[in-house]
């Protein structure tokens, strides 16, 4: 499948199926997150895999998804590395390139998955029930499950709307 | 080719041959680009695609890698829309996504790009030059072309050392 098509088709799955995610598909999706690039190649990434219905339970509760992180046998808590930080903006962006690898190798395998944001309004305390360094600063979770839900249309705004100059075109 | 290859053998390029890019390809690149995902879907991106060669002179003028953006036949310069952003982690988050789709794409179409991060140095000289709204802050510019030089080998530290703890694995 050329790759403007995965991204095209990819959407954001809520509901998923009640069958584990293969370990192997799991590695596969966190290689995809990894190769991402980044500002002088710092790879300002961590992560954290939670598969335990005890951790899972706890996690939803830190987020108004609650359904997303329970009914998702993985979810993949992605942090920024601030030991590693060279430039806060840049390696913000190296965090999103990298959950969009992720996102792009899940949709490849057939899985599906949600970027959930929301759940930073309660970032301390997802920190604190990962138990992870004082330098790890959560950026995402990503749920990831076989896709129950039917896939829904996606939209965007025209490109023309987007493309504000272009100097091929005199102008 | 399965995405993970596309990810994993992209490279970034910094020297190109004197060869236009179709204006086909480059709508595709930005296609991609527009097909990220963000939070609440706002899209907080804007782009400007600079071919003109007295323009990419002047933005050569705005960055240390000037031989990049001098030799790239295509500039894009990617913005944030503070018009348009509701969190500032996540919209930044947004504007990484987008950008790993345009390398994707570049790569997926045999062309080379470099991601140009240094030039935020210089943002506001940018933003003058192109002329953009006072809403329109400078994230990054992509340099894009027909790769010249031969690919060099990729680095990324260990999964193993990314992975901080997997709650599948108790431990």
């Amino acid at each position: 499948m050329p790759i403007l098509k995965t991204i095209k088709s990819r959407r954001s799955i809520r509901e998923f199926k009640d069958k584990p995610v293969e370990q192997s598909k799991i590695i596969k999706i966190l290689e995809a997150g990894r190769w991402a690039p980044s500002g002088l190649n710092n790879q300002p990434w961590k992560f954290v895999v939670v598969r335990d219905k005890e951790v899972r339970s706890k996690l939803a509760e830190c987020t108004e998804s609650d359904d997303v992180v329970l009914g998702a046998p993985v979810n993949i808590a992605v942090f920024l590395d601030k030991g590693r930080e060279y430039n806060r903006i840049k390696d913000i962006q190296a965090i999103g390139a990298c959950i969009q690898n992720m996102l792009l190798e899940v949709h490849d395998l057939k899985l599906g998955a949600c970027w959930l944001g929301e759940i930073l309004n309660q970032r301390t305390k997802v920190e604190k029930l990962l138990g992870v360094s004082k330098k790890l600063e959560l950026m995402a979770v990503i749920a990831v499950g076989y896709p129950k839900a039917k896939k829904r249309r996606g939209s965007r705004r025209s490109l023309r709307s987007q493309i504000i100059k272009n100097y091929s075109i005199k102008n």
